[in-house]
């Protein structure tokens, strides 16, 4: 079988600690949150690489709800990051970080995902991300990937040919100022546009996400939640809904890409509501739906 | 003639550095900045008091676009504020504050004031606030109040008391943060609503901002702009807005609520778009309407 939403990203054994409660080596990870999001919406493909002591009972969830053809499993330990949240969980703070087997990765596509149409290039480095683009048989109809600020510092040349390749990034608004050399986020996402890409995203965590292309901006507020356990994750569970939405309606206008966007809000809040993918493993796509049209009438006037 | 739409606060002299460019000793203060816009919606009245050294072209600019009775000239000097804001606009650094006149001063509300439908009680103090409050003849139809750290630290009995006797709080999510002892931004507006309000406005300045009532969250986004100048006096222009259209329709529903948040919106947006009070003084009630429903076609999906 042909897959053709594919997902790169790393798999990671999570340790969070907020204020209210501490989680030890729970599943996270750009590829398995973004995955198990767009799951919800089409049949997905996870590439991605784990090492020996990877937990049967996380290998399992994968098994049930991706396609596992892309996911290696080395020798080694699976990569580990530790990481704190104060009381406002606005400001992540890393403990630690181990990127054992995840450390100098060079990532596989297998064939069945190498004809995707819809290729999601998470957060691992821009070299990878450009191993992925040049295994593939042709240009998908639509790539997009996110990056981090170690990325920006240390592989800024590779990234900026990632961006020529692509279709959109996604990226918080301390990355695009950082990125693009300017405080003013609107100029940030046209330089990016001159780079190549058709569209950015900037996500801002509790405040939404704003689509900027070349002639129009989309803001869009997140869905307002009473309480949040945990933002791990967030931003790959937006990439799944807005990938995952596309991938379903094969189509890529501007309307579908404004309801992807609303698609990734509420896939971001889902997300939040629980720690490591848990609340993406107890919703479905009726419980999307509803939330989406929930969030159409919270925000009319 | 009895005014409908009442407004409280300070007029000061504005010294403002940014980056780009440096005004000094223009016209600003949260009086100036909510009566300027509302009146572009409906006749104002302004409770605010200024020196003897008031510059003339700004009392004219007062006397051509709101009614000035409540406008006490006091021998001495009128207030002055001076700050710089960085980069990115978004954070501001207090200078220098010469409180002046505005000092000590006891608010005087006129006759013709005193059966006011819409109060705006601005940023000065509480206590002023409730001066304010007891001279009215009757309860307004609706009274909402702003504050600032200042306060919440110094008088914040007082504060909880204005809280308690108004209809509606405008702060932004430190403050509340600050004034409800909470990180949750939703549990804050619910403790304020415990003490009193039906709503509170949470202004989250470039990312917009949310109502929330017992029941409901209505976020939205901020009017997106490709450039911002000065920053200062956005949420007392948003106040503005707010006011100005709920006292022109007259009426208090959720529809009214709502329209009223984008409203503020939009007139935050004309606001920052250049120093002092000047984008609020070139711009017409059509200017205004169209980017209402421009708004509204931006955030469509």
């Amino acid at each position: 079988m042909i897959y053709l939403l594919v997902g790169l990203g790393s798999i990671a054994l999570d340790t969070t600690r907020t204020p209210f409660r501490t989680v030890t080596e729970v599943l996270g990870g750009s590829g398995s949150y973004f995955s198990l999001s767009s799951s919800l919406f089409t049949d997905t493909g996870l590439i991605g690489i784990v090492g020996g002591d990877f937990p049967m009972r996380f290998m399992k969830i994968f098994n049930e709800k991706i396609n596992t053809e892309g996911l290696e499993v080395e020798k080694g330990k699976t990569f580990r990051f530790d990481s704190s949240f104060g009381f406002d969980l606005g400001i992540r703070t890393t403990n630690k970080t181990d990127l054992n087997v995840f450390g100098g990765w060079s990532p596989k596509v297998p064939d069945n995902y190498k004809d995707a149409e819809f290729l999601y290039l998470g957060n691992v480095g821009p070299e990878q991300q450009l191993e992925v683009l040049d295994q593939m048989n042709k240009t998908p109809k639509l790539t997009i990937a996110d990056t981090i600020e170690l990325w920006i510092n240390t592989q800024r040349e590779s990234l900026i040919e990632v961006i020529s390749r692509i279709d959109g990034m996604v990226l918080n608004d301390e990355e695009i100022r950082q990125l693009c050399e300017t405080s003013n986020i609107y100029k940030g996402a046209q330089k990016m546009i001159d780079w190549g890409v058709e569209f950015v995203i900037v996500k801002k965590g509790e405040h939404g996400a704003t689509l900027y292309t070349k002639d129009q901006i989309f803001p869009t507020s997140s869905y307002p939640l009473r309480e949040v356990m945990d933002p791990t994750g967030a931003g790959d569970s937006f990439a799944g809904g807005f990938m995952g939405h596309i991938s379903r309606k094969g189509k890529r206008d501007e309307k579908t890409f404004r309801e992807a966007i609303i698609y990734g809000n509420v896939m971001g809040s889902f997300c939040v509501e629980d720690f490591s993918v848990d609340r993406l493993l107890s919703i479905t796509i009726e419980d999307i739906e509803n939330r989406y049209k929930d969030y159409k009438k919270i925000v009319s006037f």
